[in-house]
């Protein structure tokens, strides 16, 4: 069931030149896959932030597509074997299962194909997309804003024949990491039945916190976001009381210390600022609060605090994406209408509209912009 | 057995008059104990540290001694039935039984008679101590520097009537906060047999962290520390590999990385430096370290630190004493000799030479320094 790629294709993808500019839509060259890799034909991505890393360079790091050919040497990994034309969906933080991180328990930050820092190139230092003559990026070795991709062996999971390409892509990354926070790093069921949680941010990750602390059974789920023309969503996805920080007169986590009785049981940062950080851990009860942050700060940013927080008892985590390996699941789940991942998709547009959803993720109240890129229903 | 004091007690105590002055040994006048209240014949006290509280105060916040008399309203508390004349310990940090911490299985940190912010009073804001017409604040509800004491009934726990208490006055704080950040917050024994564990700070709460870490099975531990005399004694508590930041030629924490593969499963702050709090967390395995604070960091201070250390899924904690309800039980402990406190204590002076121990704390080598009230051995 393994085919080395051995043609050039060219496609159309879209690319980020530089800083600041819009993405344009050219054609690209990518290469066959090399060995331990596959190429992908993307049919549905999604997009969620603009990156500052190495120029030009093919964005997008959620997708999900079907496999157009597998390089040499793809040994068979367990948990996803998947064949020639096989529905799958591609993650920006693979799992290796053979470096310390994947083979211990507790861990999924796999250390062979690290996010942080990104290089930008595959894991032989190289690119597998060339636009005009030049050498293209990939990014998070996913690249995803691109009709034919090559990812790694190990970031590819094959999913259900029968699941709708343009809901599960979420399933990529954002939806496991809000996921992942609450079952995983939190653990809010397993400690705490009936605990109470604050969210900060009601954007996409936010939204999947709120729908896994419901699901765990936390009696009190306080959101808290800038924009109020979120609240009737995040309403309906599990939030029992809503905040706007701009319109409380003491700072939120004050407000949410009193609401609580001496703190919340867990606190979710979904936002990625560093004042928010702080807060969540302040809104978290002094002795037992678990402040989890799943946000990810500007590059270089300063987290700055009392380390009294800490000494009375709080605990600061951190994490991404939750678990590989749990996501082809997460699928099933959806198709078995377990989870409910239709109210987070808030639109949908042509690839061509790219720099649109850009545009609409700064000022807007959506939470997942799904791109097609072919014309064809999934 | 209970038995409401009422006189005035005269006797000699230690007082801290103002900042950076010695102490002097005065006559203070101890009133009974009000409702609620113990007044305790203090046998024996250990110092540890310098406080920036209220003056004039009564230092020393570990002690062991017995029961002179009771107030009205003590209730009986189910763990530490005491009676006149019982031999008992001190807390810092006692347990109430009634607020959301004590009541959490996860937590110790009371919320009824915090030690932060320290008031210097006891809880009905009032102090039981005059020296020369003064009003002599206390600390941390305990002052043991001094013959007699009053604290509250929760934080005096009875021990077995032939317990040294010249030695197991060091389990009143420093000890169970050593071994609670291993067996309690860390659960090094529970989560990785086998594990690696780092330790900033040899002193009496670095040491008891080594003792519990070798108690938990951890196959290597390496200890941190500038002053290298200490390193014969942590050798034999238990570090394998000993390490002196002033000699090496790059960051201390990039050597437990390299040491370690990619860092330790879990490492622990016990200097309260915001350096060493940071190269804690730099000295953990990117996405399962734990890093597990316990020093106290100076009044103020503020911890740095890179959130993309959180990110890749290290944990960050704190904590302080362990467990009050598991003290008493310490103490059986050490009389069947299943735990060693003697290597701990290094030094035993007459309560006259108080001064001397704080310029040993400074320059020397020692971690637990007892003071002996009495002339007699208990």
């Amino acid at each position: 069931y393994r085919t080395k790629g051995e043609m050039v294709i060219t496609c159309r993808a879209a690319i980020a030149w530089t800083t600041n500019a819009p993405l344009t839509i050219e054609k690209v060259e990518v290469d066959p896959p090399k060995a331990g890799e596959v190429r992908i034909k993307v049919n549905i991505n999604e997009t969620f932030s603009k990156h500052e890393l190495p120029f030009p360079a093919i964005w997008g790091h959620e997708g999900a597509g079907t496999v157009e050919s597998i390089g040499e040497g793809v040994t068979i990994i367990i948990f996803f074997v998947f064949s020639l034309g096989d529905k799958v969906l591609m993650f920006p933080l693979p799992e290796c299962r053979e470096c310390s991180s994947c083979l211990h328990p507790k861990s999924n930050f796999c250390l062979k194909e690290s996010i942080l820092p990104p290089t930008g190139l595959m894991l032989d230092g190289t690119s597998r997309f060339t636009c005009r003559g030049r050498k293209i990026y990939h990014l998070y070795g996913t690249s995803t804003f691109t009709e034919y991709t090559v990812v790694h062996e190990i970031a590819v999971g094959k999913i259900d024949d029968d699941a709708p390409m343009d809901t599960v892509c979420i399933l990529s990354c954002e939806v496991p990491t809000g996921f992942g926070a609450v079952f995983n790093i939190a653990k809010v069921r397993m400690f705490t039945p009936g605990s109470t949680c604050v969210v900060f941010g009601l954007g996409g990750i936010g939204s999947a916190v709120v729908m896994a602390c419901k699901a765990s059974g936390a009696s009190r789920i306080i959101g808290v976001d800038i924009k109020e023309e979120k609240f009737p969503r995040a309403r309906t996805l599990g939030v029992t009381d809503c905040l706007n920080p701009q319109k409380l007169k003491k700072p939120v986590q004050e407000v949410v210390v009193e609401m609580t009785g001496k703190g919340a049981d867990f606190a979710f940062e979904a936002i990625g600022l560093i004042d928010t950080m702080v807060a969540t851990l302040e809104s978290c009860h002094p002795s037992y609060g678990v402040g989890v942050i799943i946000g990810l700060a500007p590059t270089n940013s300063q987290l700055i605090f009392d380390p009294m927080l800490l000494l009375s008892g709080r605990t600061l985590k951190g994490g991404a994406l939750g678990s590989e390996s749990c996501i082809p699941k997460m699928v099933t789940d959806y198709l078995q209408k377990k989870i409910n991942l239709d109210p987070l998709i808030t639109h949908t547009l042509p690839f061509e509209s790219i720099n649109k959803a850009f545009e609409l993720l700064l000022h807007n109240t959506q939470t997942f912009i799904i791109f097609n890129l072919c014309s064809q229903k999934y």
